[in-house]
């Protein structure tokens, strides 16, 4: 039913030494820069040692609402949910709609009489919108028994909360639950990001914590997490429309080592990527996924695959964070030194 | 400098009848049930009579970050901002970044001895990142004669704000503002989108204006905006990064006509899109702005091509709203009738 | 030390009918406006047989911020937290700062090597962040020992998050999540709010779902909660500071009983009260204490008596936005009419 | 109307040296620890030279929600407003509602056919809220010509936002605009403050900027902010439920003076206080708006005595953020040095 192909460029940042392992990430944009960019941000993790990454979290979430006549029976589908015994029986309905599926909390909202259940639960190598979806699906049909007078409003209220910035997202966590690391040597600050410690931990703050602050932005305290986000997501066959809240990303840069070496993290909470299902069984998408040797579904350890494609998406972001952040104090540093065309070239490197 | 491409396959959903006109929409997108909803919505619009389209605004925001020695001086540069006077001449200097750009304000925030200084200007028919971060840069080389005491932090301070969820953008505006509206005929709600006019209108209430509230949502207020922004965005060579604050949108449906009729609208303040430049130069992502009659710039109204294609953003993101709100009311209806199959579908559909 | 006193009038509202019992309000304001509004609101639910509350939630919170050398070690006391032997360890060690406080959960929330505790607890009548600051010291003291390498940065690191308007208590509530609904009789609308169903439920949707969208809010979506809950605090000598989270609710208003009636509801996650300690023991704030018989501890049951507190300062809300609500659109109702007294009122009401 | 009193005791904080001035700033609490800590943060302030304040910006505002019969009518309104004639026309018709009131700007959000219309206007010495709700009243009785397809649902549409947490309030503006900054020497935060500057700046940003951005703050950017306002709010007449925005500050602490120096500062973008009218009348808080020398309206320069107020409560904030940053800070010094009792103190502090 397609009526043909759009082609993104594709390119490769790195190698990005990660976890004690280098990777060569695709990423497929129009913006030429944004791949240099992320490959000098690598270039500077290898030679301070490479990046360290932990998982923090991991579970697709889907919330349905339902309606009841009284805000008092709504509270009694909540305390009833919230009621390990219960629980126990609903997770086995709820992981019948598949072998990878593993529910790990329901979390309830109320307005009113109206309910939102937000279901949390492991999905293997898979994004898991489906799976979730339809486990959810299986508890409803269950729970019309014990409660005839449950209104099924939606199978999604929003409260979940997919393709939209949500603070439930930002607090709570949406798929991969990341947070990644590095320290970076001081000579490698000057010579490669051709910048300062001081600089870089200032600028952090008065840009990515201070005027993030200032804009009211709901997990948006990074630089350009979003670019970096949306590149790998398209060249691997990832749901572009989730980069809403997949980039949501505080970056943190702190002086260490009596302020000589750089510390700089990235922290995201919401990472929904899958490597089996939706795009990823295209062919090059597919070649993308295989050139990071996370193609498919993990035989040893279900998961595993999905899990580091997301711990890649995050040492990614961190050498995107690193290389922009640079630019953007370095072309100040050169403007005070009134080298024009350096900051020219360092004012469109602050577009990408 | 590609090592290659990823090729994402194209749908055309329409025919879309916006402001008495008919567009095919093309998007990319590895979901194909996502193509064939928002062709459903699409005929639901056309069956009614069209959807009508308003630009509210249309501008390109940067916000670079200087430092003073107290809140006193940074409140002094904000005041000379204000003044008319220095504003037409700096509006001079700005505009000199392109014969496009048209500085059309300047709006100042700050933390302390920090200004965030928020510069919006017309681009024609570029997105117009580049053309308003040179505008900027000009700018703040000429305020150093004035000020030569302001400490320029960078180029960017967040309070643009690019790629990142943020309120600022919500209510300012990013790129172009627009609200899409129609009135779709009680029996087009019945026999096209398979439910009710009141059913529609509860879920919207309870989805996504009560569930997103309580999901602290930021111009999240809605049902799958990114899908379609995301969709059109990778087709017509835009940058999908910006999806973040693209798909900002509070979809409304109230019942009209003593409740037989449907009047539906998607507000969407910061569609940031452009037809010349980036991606929009190669081959297929041409071919598809050509497809849709805005391919590069417009000769005789600079800017009417980009704004053309955000209508068509929000044109499209009305039929994809349409189309899923209605499959997630109608999967409840049918589960009342105990069709499993059909709702089954409808569960799949609500994961577009 | 005090150097004397203000003095607020209080004015009482009621009988409030909630839950089968009925309560007169104390209320210090000095808009007496605000009195005879939210009586208004009492007299239509108890025509309407009263209203209902139920407690969702109770907690107290206290966030400290702690940092390690690396996210890898943050991250470990994390998952140290959260296994279930450790955790019940440290409930023994936190508990003993008071014979009231019960360890409910610890939340944990990083930014590179910086990680949030947020510690919840039960205080009995107490609003107990006292309580649950002493906890939180006899654990971090404890965790000392393990983690010789965490450095405490703050008892408080605004995770938790007291007196600033945050998501994370929306979302995860603090003190008392409440719930209250009460159904409004056809003609008690007309007679008693001089309005109608359908007026009431449309500006709901349209001031506090959609307004409130609009404007950005977080937990603000309702009409003037916040003018209910500070009169109450100040009458019964709570912390009128902790108005900023306290205040935060989500007002309903549903047609029921098809369309004739009214289902209206407030949903608050985090009301701050206790009933002994701080301004509880002056001597007038006790007498509005004892008025509301929820005077000090209660000894049967410790917690009863903050908790109905919270119960009724929500279902005073109820009643007051009951009344400002209706006072709007009867506003509007009449201007229709043209008769301009009674609008001019009107819009002095909708001022309180 | 009332039944009673209930007393607040008031404690007098200060001198506060502000912009050259000693005020003797009145507190109205019932934990004394809040007078003592703000007053230590006055003596670190009047020992290091005094603080300044800058005054941003000054309006009230009011939204009311319209609605037509479409979007594209709703549109019309809009840029029907934006026109200077018309809006020079309008300008005349709302300044009617009082000789103080002067219209300042109408700032149009729409969704859908629903249009809010937030009007700005200065208010002299008054708080404002009525001021401008009759004035918002005339426009709208003004309009009903023009636009007699215009329905007026509510007199206030939320997007005011009024005694509501909004982003559009902390973007904008409501109420009085306010940034107060001081410098405090090394020498006075070692002895007064018993702390040093590294540590406060470090809090700072772990707990005022990066703690907030956890919680999904909004305008929450700051230590205790809402403790200072509600006092001097309650002691001085104004509305404490107003202290819900008033409170929105961003406190910045910077190291100045090659790190010696501590530059500290809070932004404060809703200040909403008047000196006439409401509770400031009452005897009590008649005086302290007398010993602030700020009593009623200011006859030569009508709205100086409401801006000086609001600076002073900048100011006293300042004091209260300076006091209780550097409690915990140092709580946790002294806690390393293992003198329990002095930081079992600062946890208390910790906890107004």
């Amino acid at each position: 039913m397609p009526v043909g192909f759009v082609q993104i460029p594709v390119g490769i940042a790195g190698p990005l030494l990660l976890d004690g392992r280098e990777y060569s990430v695709p990423m497929a944009t129009t913006e030429g820069c944004l791949v240099a960019s992320t490959n000098r941000g690598c270039k500077a993790i290898l030679m301070s040692g490479g990046a360290t990454s932990v998982l923090l979290r991991d579970g697709m979430t889907r919330a349905p609402v339902v309606r009841f006549e009284s805000a008092k029976r709504a509270a009694e589908l909540k305390f009833f949910l919230e009621n390990p015994v219960n629980y126990d029986t609903l997770a086995v309905i709820f992981n019948r709609s598949s072998r990878f599926a593993r529910l790990q909390q329901i979390k309830c909202a109320i307005a009113g009489k109206n309910l939102y259940l937000r279901f949390s639960c492991s999905t293997g190598d898979a994004m898991g919108m489906n799976m979730v979806s339809k486990g959810v699906q299986n508890v409803l049909d269950f729970l019309t028994e014990d409660f005839p007078d449950m209104d099924v409003i939606g199978i999604s209220g929003n409260y979940c909360s997919d393709k939209k910035p949500a603070a439930v997202n930002w607090i709570e966590g949406r798929g991969k639950s990341v947070v990644c690391e590095a320290v970076i040597k001081e000579d490698v600050v000057k010579k490669v990001l051709k910048t300062d410690v001081a600089s870089l931990v200032e600028l952090n703050t008065l840009k990515n914590l201070t005027g993030s602050a200032l804009a009211g932005a709901l997990g948006g305290f990074n630089a350009h997490a979003a670019n970096i986000v949306s590149a790998i997501f398209i060249a691997t066959g990832q749901d572009p429309a989730q980069n809403v809240e997949s980039s949501h990303c505080i970056t943190m840069m702190e002086a260490v080592n009596d302020g000589k070496d750089l510390h700089v993290s990235v922290t995201m909470p919401s990472i929904e990527v899958g490597t089996v299902g939706g795009g990823t069984q295209l062919a090059s998408q597919s070649a993308c996924l295989n050139l990071l040797g996370v193609k498919g579904a993990n035989k040893e350890s279900p998961g595993r695959n999905a899990r580091l494609l997301a711990a890649i998406v995050a040492g990614s972001v961190l050498a995107g964070e690193l290389s922009l952040m640079s630019a953007i104090s370095a072309g100040q540093l050169v403007k005070s030194h009134m080298k024009y065309n350096r900051s020219s070239k360092d004012v469109s490197n602050a577009c990408c």
